[in-house]
């Protein structure tokens, strides 16, 4: 479990290491331009918290640090152990398209090719830092990492006076917790994901984590298959609300930031983004709300 | 002529109706998000003020609002119209691509398709507002117009505390004017310009403005065959200086700004980014500078 006092302490932690990112404002809607951090989403911040809080107690292990990702996840760990002086050893799918490959190789990581599903991967990577004591970084079960995601919620209160309402896109949870934490008692925080990949919805479902479908257009960032315990705990204490938006949605909304804004986001970060324009989510008439744009790790030839 | 004073009461006039862009901080360089303006680009900024100047002096004319432009700037002029209740008639040469005709009358505007070139439309559209009495509203050569665009000048310096130095890409030539009215004194401002499309940098090599050559990738929002007469003057009394790239140099600024921030600009915009990343312009160590992203109507496609 986390609190503000732990997205503070975060915070202080990272704030030299991550970018501000602004926030645009459209009357009653801010839109948190998140997808301009660091490797292009808030996975920055709470690889940078973890990996931060890890050196502060014990150091940093000779071994480095390991993420099992192919997606936002691992490129930011790969990034903060490089600016942070550390190995990087990165364990992806054998599916892994080339160019995520070949992305995380440029920010130094050893990439891992193990299995043909990402849980297969996953189990190498813990397997492979019990062995060399390297530190793990998981993608959003961890409190430090959710802790870290929270900071932009402390940047955009500071930069909007505050807001009524926050939507955000869900897979694991890490970015949802981490906000629910930081404005607990201040803002509602929705969460939003595709029916195709409906983790959060599942677990508030079933009353505990359980395992929900993953498939879709925002498969890659947002196709955990469960929501993290963390978040899970975390999201139920603070009354996050679950919102759900089809692949249509999605797709048109990504477009509308495009069109509309001039805003460039991939999927994960539109499904947010639709359940305002869907009218799945209705502010009232004076509801100040925030959409975090949380990642433009996409290929904008479809917008064109 | 325009000064900072003609700039701070344009925004007075323009505040409600405009976006405040965001900024984006990177260590000693701050980008001026403008390119998420309504319509795409600063040019509502100089629309805006061009017309609501005139309502206060004269009324809005019944004939309502004329340019000649199918770029940023003919759509800025059709979306201040449409959001203040006036007609707009946007004049383009009939070799106008279909996809801008088609954003023009999108906003409300009647296109008007006149002659192979632009200096065609241009003529008929300031005939045709001398007989039906609409307001013309000029690219760039009305202290309106230049005053408007100044506008972000202001927000920038309220944003970042003051930069030491503005670089901004130049066409005919407003936006630099604007900047520079507004930041007399308090910045430097580098006007930068492709090779392919120099009509600042010839002008102050022959002492006046002068018809310069125009092509290359940024000609759409660059090139203007010749600086304007206020620009020009606001830039010499300020002491704009000068810098020319290649347009291979644009085409990597605006690959760099999306690979490396996830920012779409339009080859416009990369031109001032460029003169960076070439050392074309070189601050000195503590030195903090400010780039205008100053548009992003443009494909993406070719990000991918
Ligand atoms: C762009 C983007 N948005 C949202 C998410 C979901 O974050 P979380 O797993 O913390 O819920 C991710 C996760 O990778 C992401 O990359
Ligand atoms: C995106 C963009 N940048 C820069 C310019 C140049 O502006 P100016 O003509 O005021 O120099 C334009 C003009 O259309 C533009 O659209």
């Amino acid at each position: 479990m986390i609190s503000r006092g732990d997205v503070e302490a975060a915070r202080t932690r990272i704030d030299s290491r991550v970018l501000r990112t602004p926030v645009l404002r459209l009357d009653r809607l801010w839109l948190k331009l998140e997808q301009l951090q660091h490797t292009g989403s808030f996975k920055a911040r709470g690889a940078f918290n973890r990996v931060l809080a890890a050196a502060e107690t014990d150091g940093l292990p000779e071994a480095g640090v390991i993420a099992a990702s192919g997606g936002n996840a691992g490129l930011a760990f790969a990034y903060a152990a490089r600016e942070l002086g550390a190995r990087a050893e990165v364990f992806v799918p054998e599916t892994a398209p080339p160019v995520k490959v070949a992305r995380l190789r440029a920010l130094g990581a050893a990439v891992r090719q193990v299995g043909r599903e990402y849980a297969e991967a996953y189990e190498a990577a813990t397997k492979r830092a019990a062995d060399t004591g390297a530190l793990f970084g998981h993608p959003y079960d961890q409190p430090e990492v959710c802790a870290g995601q929270g900071t932009l919620a402390l940047e955009l209160e500071e930069q909007t006076g505050g807001v009524e309402t926050v939507l955000v896109s869900v897979g694991g949870g890490g970015l949802m917790a981490g906000i629910a934490a930081a404005l607990e008692g201040r803002s509602r925080v929705v969460a939003v994901e595709p029916e195709a990949c409906p983790s959060f919805h599942a677990a508030l479902e079933a009353g505990r984590p359980v395992d929900a479908p993953v498939s879709g257009v925002a498969a890659d960032s947002l196709g955990a298959r469960r929501v993290g315990d963390i978040p899970y705990a975390v999201a139920r204490r603070t009354a996050v609300e679950s919102i759900l938006v089809s692949d249509a949605d999605v797709i048109a909304a990504r477009r509308a930031l495009w069109q509309d804004h001039h805003i460039v986001v991939e999927h994960g970060t539109a499904a947010a983004y639709a359940a305002l324009l869907t009218g799945a989510y209705t502010p009232s008439t004076d509801e100040t709300v925030a959409v975090i744009c949380c990642g433009a790790n996409t290929d904008p030839a479809d917008l064109a």
